[in-house]
């Protein structure tokens, strides 16, 4: 139980072509895929650091959570994922511990996931997701 | 060369110590460590997860970067770390492929690193940290 590893880091960003060639110069290696999560209203590209990645996300629609975010905020790091091991036992303690969710029952995510998302108000303004192995589940 | 793994990932908090205690809520583990960096005007706490780490930075100065951050943004997640071999070969590197930094030369940060930041101008308004072992250097 707990949060043991950062599964990825979202960065959310204007334009996904420019950004997978900024963060190539900056890793100095390439994004190993780019995936678009319609349900979502988003493209993605990922890049892998060690036992973490970085995913990148674009807004393919102006109302999705990434374009919200942007029109808000500006360009940069969207959220945190988590991975676990079991999402239903994870999101059953978050919960007892009085952390709000933003899903009764976990999604199907990018990158063959399956995620719940926890209320930024709940945990220092930070978008916290919870994601497991889809297959795993 | 390259950036091959995040180090930490910073979170801007308004209180460390009620901070600590719901992130240890959150990932069911405790911090293992905190430390006062006066020369940033930070108390920072840091909890291990994976090869990666949380760190939760409090301003303990107006004027410090995390104090300015928090008055603009709020809290939230104000940078990413990563681990490098030879911090002045990398900034090499990067400022060689047009990135801004915002040191000269690597200055001592927490957790015995001596780091550098990249300017967010030049990296989709993230706030990049490279950061080396100091013992390395």
């Amino acid at each position: 139980m707990g949060l043991p590893r950062i599964e990825h880091l979202g960065i959310a960003v204007r334009g996904l072509e420019e950004a997978n060639a900024l963060f190539e110069r900056l890793f100095d290696h390439a994004p190993y895929k780019t995936e678009r999560v319609e349900r979502e209203g988003v493209s993605t590209s990922f890049f892998r650091l060690g036992d973490t990645k970085i995913e990148l996300l674009e807004s393919t629609k102006p109302e999705s959570a990434i374009g919200k975010f942007i029109e808000k905020r500006g360009e940069g790091i969207h959220h945190i994922a988590f991975a676990v091991d079991d999402i239903r036992a994870e999101m059953a303690r978050l919960r007892e511990r009085g952390f709000k969710l933003l899903h009764e029952q976990p999604v199907p995510g990018a990158d063959g996931k399956i995620i719940c998302f926890l209320h930024p108000k709940s945990t220092n303004g930070v978008l916290v997701e919870l994601c497991q192995d889809a297959e795993a589940s």
